[in-house]
């Protein structure tokens, strides 16, 4: 069985975020699968996906404040300045972290680790919508 | 066909270390498959999966020196620090090597570089037994 | 459907390079398959697979100029010196980008973002042909 659909993020603020629920929601197939993989891709460049602790803000507050130390803006290094000061370090902090995720299904739910959540690491100042595509394929 | 399994790793110290024959050794059905995917899932936040040299200790040694250095554990950047001071730098180094693997299966075997082993990333002092998922699909 | 390929990417120098074309051309199964998923596995431990901005060379130079800045030859960190300085550097960055991509594919075509292309990060001076396994999966 496979099944496909686009989930749209709502737009956030920079920084990490965490939206294992709202991608639950947008994907009522899961429910019917009883071993499977889910692929998440973003369609973005500037903007990761992550799995990372659920619980603690300061978790996803800590994450953020590495990457922008160890990508800095003001780094020296970069050519590709025409986007504005925080677009080339999010390429590199997209690199990364990864655009996708490939995450196991058992009985109808995603099977992941009690204090694993998905991420959204939006590294634009203002990055929009984020759209990703789903992808299900399992047994039923 | 498809088929999960948990795969429970033995408590390891902090470091880098190949798990390529423990993780074959909890998959007989991989020698069933003539071409498929494995997908192996670690369900924790401050380890990782990676893939690289799987010859030179040195290689390990150095990766882990390396994490250290990139993401110390004095950084003066950490608010959660309630988990002792090895917990955030750990979640950071889970997040850049990532937390999943997905390998190509070939002929009954993974079909890997003469060069590639899989690495279990410790990043805790006493991370204990790690748990991953491991989910086979493939054609026989 | 199932279908494994190998496809060997031609040399290139230390660097970024898209190689979202040449990859293409090694896949005609693509075209055949209206929902689906493709893995793409470099079977090196010294270069790595990434997906980004498919537009300007900055960005590609930029990435190549920053992984050089954070994973230094001369880190005074290297045990693992026997295959030249630009070896163990190598290894490390390709933990750090990865040396897999799993990709969706939509009525025939991978359904990446518009600005989404392929990369090949080469990170040895002198690295050679690279080699991946790419296997299709997915309904007709």
């Amino acid at each position: 069985m496979w099944a496909q659909r686009e989930i749209t993020l709502e737009p956030r603020p920079r920084g990490i975020h965490l939206v294992t629920r709202e991608t639950e929601r947008g994907l009522p197939e899961l429910a019917g699968i009883a071993i499977g993989l889910l692929h998440l891709q973003l369609l973005h460049t500037s903007a990761a996906l992550a799995l990372n602790e659920n619980a603690s803000p300061d978790v996803r507050a800590d994450l953020a404040s590495w990457f922008d130390r160890a990508v800095p803006e003001d780094a020296g290094l970069w050519r590709h300045t025409l986007e504005g000061p925080d677009d080339m370090p999010a390429h590199v902090k997209s690199v990364l972290a990864g655009p996708s995720l490939t995450l196991p299904i058992a009985d109808g739910d995603l099977a992941l680790g009690t204090w694993q959540g998905i991420y959204l690491c939006e590294f634009r100042d203002r990055g929009g919508p984020r759209t990703m595509v789903a992808t299900i394929h399992g047994e039923a």
